[in-house]
């Protein structure tokens, strides 16, 4: 583990979204376009709620994290920086848990 | 922006887990259960997809920051460390995309 | 109960689709755009996963009807007749199961 | 089309969820257990958001009969039927619409 996996992750991701779509997953899910790509986002967050809710704990471990991937891969597919994300997480930090969610367009 | 805002995040969020529900929306997300996190986090999922495909970037930003939130609140509540679920990313990483697609139970 | 349940909330969202938003929830729903009714479903379809994971049959029961009821909602701000669902529906059935869903796009 | 489509579809999944599960789909996802099946309903939900949102008509046509027969699946494998779903509806029905929500637990 480390602070910096996702960003490594994101480098990572970035680097493969023009490979083969062949040896990549990624650069396979790019080529099938954005919407495929936020499907699969749906999906992850579907398994994610199940396993939360009736799996063990292993199995929440692994769907949160095919949910952060594929986060990171819809981030690149349409430009935005993990920075700006985590900036936006930064920013409302500080304020209160309730005024922070108020602060949102939700 | 850094590395280290999610886990950071974390850890206000597991401050602020046993406060009164009235002054932090964490700890009254807390106080409604499992059930209501989860449909949370589900409910910020199609939010993100719908961003990434009919909204702008700075609502896409928004909605990722909304679902990271959720998600980092959802693993407290289950008691896993966002650690972990990075230990499992670094685990995954460095095989090609493909076959580590095909690793995961999906 | 009926079989024409369906048939006639189509008609009756129909009738409130251009009623006064703030005596309707269908014209307040429309009034707040597709994204949003888009939005509402899938928020129903989450909770209707949770209902039937770890919830009782009534909540199940309620679920289900939310999701069907904004179901028709979408439908009719896409002017899409129920009828062409039904009739998609007729078209799947009385083949297999299994050849069933490999003729979807899926 | 016909107001009976859905009563007739489930009377084909009752009748096929105990069928060989490599030759029906239905025998094949109840073989798979009910998170399989609700992780089904999210998926198709998710395809019903993106089609309403960015697809033509045919798909969101297709979609919504996705999502109608995956729900018919889950109900019976709960063994819900789905007049006691449109029961509720009507029970619902007849009421403005938002006074109806109102009176949802939400």
């Amino acid at each position: 583990m480390a602070d910096d996996t996702l960003s490594r992750l994101e480098a990572v991701i970035a680097a493969r979204r023009d490979a083969d779509p062949d040896s990549s997953y990624v650069a396979k899910l790019n080529a099938k376009g954005l919407k495929k790509i936020a499907q699969k986002l749906g999906e992850e967050a579907t398994e994610t709620v199940i396993a939360a809710l009736v799996e063990d704990r292993q199995a929440l471990v692994g769907e949160a994290a095919d949910l952060l991937f594929h986060l990171v891969v819809l981030l690149n597919a349409k430009q935005v920086p993990l920075a700006e994300v985590f900036a936006e997480l930064e920013r409302r930090e500080g304020t209160s848990g309730i005024a922070e969610k108020a602060s949102r367009t939700s």
